[in-house]
């Protein structure tokens, strides 16, 4: 779990910690990677962009400022990092990981718990994307996970579906379990806000797969109304401002006809809580992806409502995420166009 | 939903609202009662009393300042609010709630969503419990929860009780289903964090009453052990720190043999996240029903340590919480115990 590299405070994990040991050497089950690409969260590039008001200068200044402090990039005020890709250079005689020097991987474990040390002062980065160029080296434990990178796919591709994995194959298990609990004389009915974006559209790809019987995707802007009507993931697409919480629910239950079994959030701004727990229907399941949410707006927001709904934090771990969310880039044509649409504008 | 009181800002529902219109003047839908006791959350409580060094003329001049600028009584750092007692002074005539003038209640849903006034500066409080003595009055809305108190019961038992009763009625439905779907061969083991609390006594009572197999509840000192013992609430009861990841997996897989099938996380500290996860087996559930949990903590702590466990918002609605509650609470000597112990102390 990497307790050896926590500085302080003492006793946490290496997630919590405030700081890192990111020194090159390797433990016995440690594996030491040459980092080529970082990958930001998006919820703490939104914040950094939006606290510089746009300005990628003092944007790169601040992200190297994190990581030479505290060892790993881990966004102070949203606590969220991101993942990496980058090639094996070393791997500890008694790591479980399985990987080989010259492997080139995506650690699939937060930036946030992951020992970092940038070399190149991130030189090649503009500090206006999420995606950031980057020489170094970073560090990961025994219980840490990472794939290889597929061969049939662009690796920038694979790392971004890589980044989100999480979020369809939860979906998937939640809408399968739905649909085996169902009495079968009606259809599955879920909702994705944020549904043509990364996350979104593999989860929207992935409750079809479930079984879900009638799905909406909800998303903020005409441009994105255009691009998901067009990929053709869901049965329906409607616009609405996910902090808006009668706005929301209404334009779910007109397009469902009926509020949602399950609501999956996967859009990065706070204040989304009470909408998807609004939309939902008595007894269904939210499942939150979004690091912007709140957890006391969710708590408090049901409760406040009296509406009988589970709420999931959205684990980033589900055994196989990798594997279903790089086949249904593979398998469809929708998710895959979304996703080369949004690197090739990066 | 209240949506009318909402001052700023506009088309938020009132918990996420910065300001509430608490005039007393009530909408066909509303009912005003007369306040006679707040019961603070016990993460705001403490806070408060934390910024201010114990200095109680100090924290009742923050609640009263929270009160008036808010028209509700919602801690700005913790989120959090509490409940609040009180007689029904009028109802109006389309109130759902079907409450009359003169009836005691208990609100169940939370301060932070009130419209609330206070009128007497809050004399008789020292500002240095979370129970205080209060004159006013606050305002439920259409889709607001309130329970008549009972008969039988000190009313301060009963605030004491309804005030987690989300916690037992959340935790007996996931350890049923738990128990439903077991194999049968093997005991479903529950681990209580925060035992000896409010919450955490009336969810351990609740555990063992939906089936739990094996039990142990976590507390933080030897006084609350004793007490957890002599109440016998549970097979087994171990001091941990909640805050010590590695420590409290240890205890909780140490009691029960094998890491806990259901971990219900009842204490009001920051960073028991990482604990919680580790504690719990593969394929379990963590409830979390402090109001100091990190949603990113949460999120990011199970994904780097690659952990398959279901993590739940603790919603503090579900049909039939207060009943069950106080159900516990009279058949549970243990319980009623501890609760009395801790009023007494208050």
């Amino acid at each position: 779990m990497g307790l050896h590299r926590v500085v302080e405070p003492a006793g946490v994990l290496p997630q919590a910690a405030w700081r890192l040991d990111a020194g090159p050497e390797i433990a016995a089950n440690e594996v030491r990677i040459r980092v080529e690409r970082l990958n930001l969260d998006a919820a703490s590039f939104r914040q950094l962009f939006d606290k510089h008001g746009g300005d990628g200068a003092a944007v790169r200044a601040e992200v190297l400022e994190i990581i030479s402090t505290r060892g790993k990039m881990q966004n102070p005020v949203t606590g969220s990092g991101g993942m990496l890709i980058g090639t094996v250079e070393e791997a500890g005689r008694r790591s479980p990981l399985g990987l080989k020097p010259g492997e080139r991987v995506a650690t699939l474990v937060s930036l946030t718990l992951t020992p970092l040390v940038v070399t190149d002062g991130l030189a090649r980065w503009d500090g206006l994307s999420e995606q950031v160029p980057c020489e170094g080296w970073a560090i990961l434990f025994a219980r840490s996970i990472a794939a290889v990178l597929p061969e049939d796919l662009d690796p920038q591709l694979s790392l971004a579906v890589l980044d989100v994995c999480g979020a369809p194959a939860l979906t998937a298990r939640v809408v399968s379990r739905c649909v085996a609990e169902g009495s079968g004389d009606r259809p599955v009915s879920v909702a994705v806000i944020g549904g043509a974006g990364k996350s979104g559209s593999l989860s929207l790809a992935a409750a079809r797969q479930a079984g879900a019987g009638r799905t909406v995707g909800v998303v903020p802007v005409a441009a994105e109304r255009d691009a998901l009507v067009a990929a053709g993931l869901c049965d329906a697409v409607v616009l609405a401002d996910a902090r808006d919480p009668v706005g929301l629910s209404t334009a779910v239950t007109t397009a469902l006809g009926v509020p949602a079994d399950v609501t999956v959030v996967c859009v990065d701004v706070p204040g989304c809580e009470h909408g998807a727990v609004l939309a939902t229907a008595d007894g269904g399941t939210v499942i939150f992806f979004s690091m912007a949410t709140s957890f006391a707006a969710a708590a408090l927001g049901a409760e406040g409502l009296a509406a009988d709904v589970t709420m999931l934090v959205g684990n980033g771990y589900v055994p196989g995420h990798a594997e279903l969310a790089l086949g249904l880039l593979r398998s469809d044509p929708g998710v895959r166009g979304l996703f080369e649409a949004r690197l090739a504008a990066d």
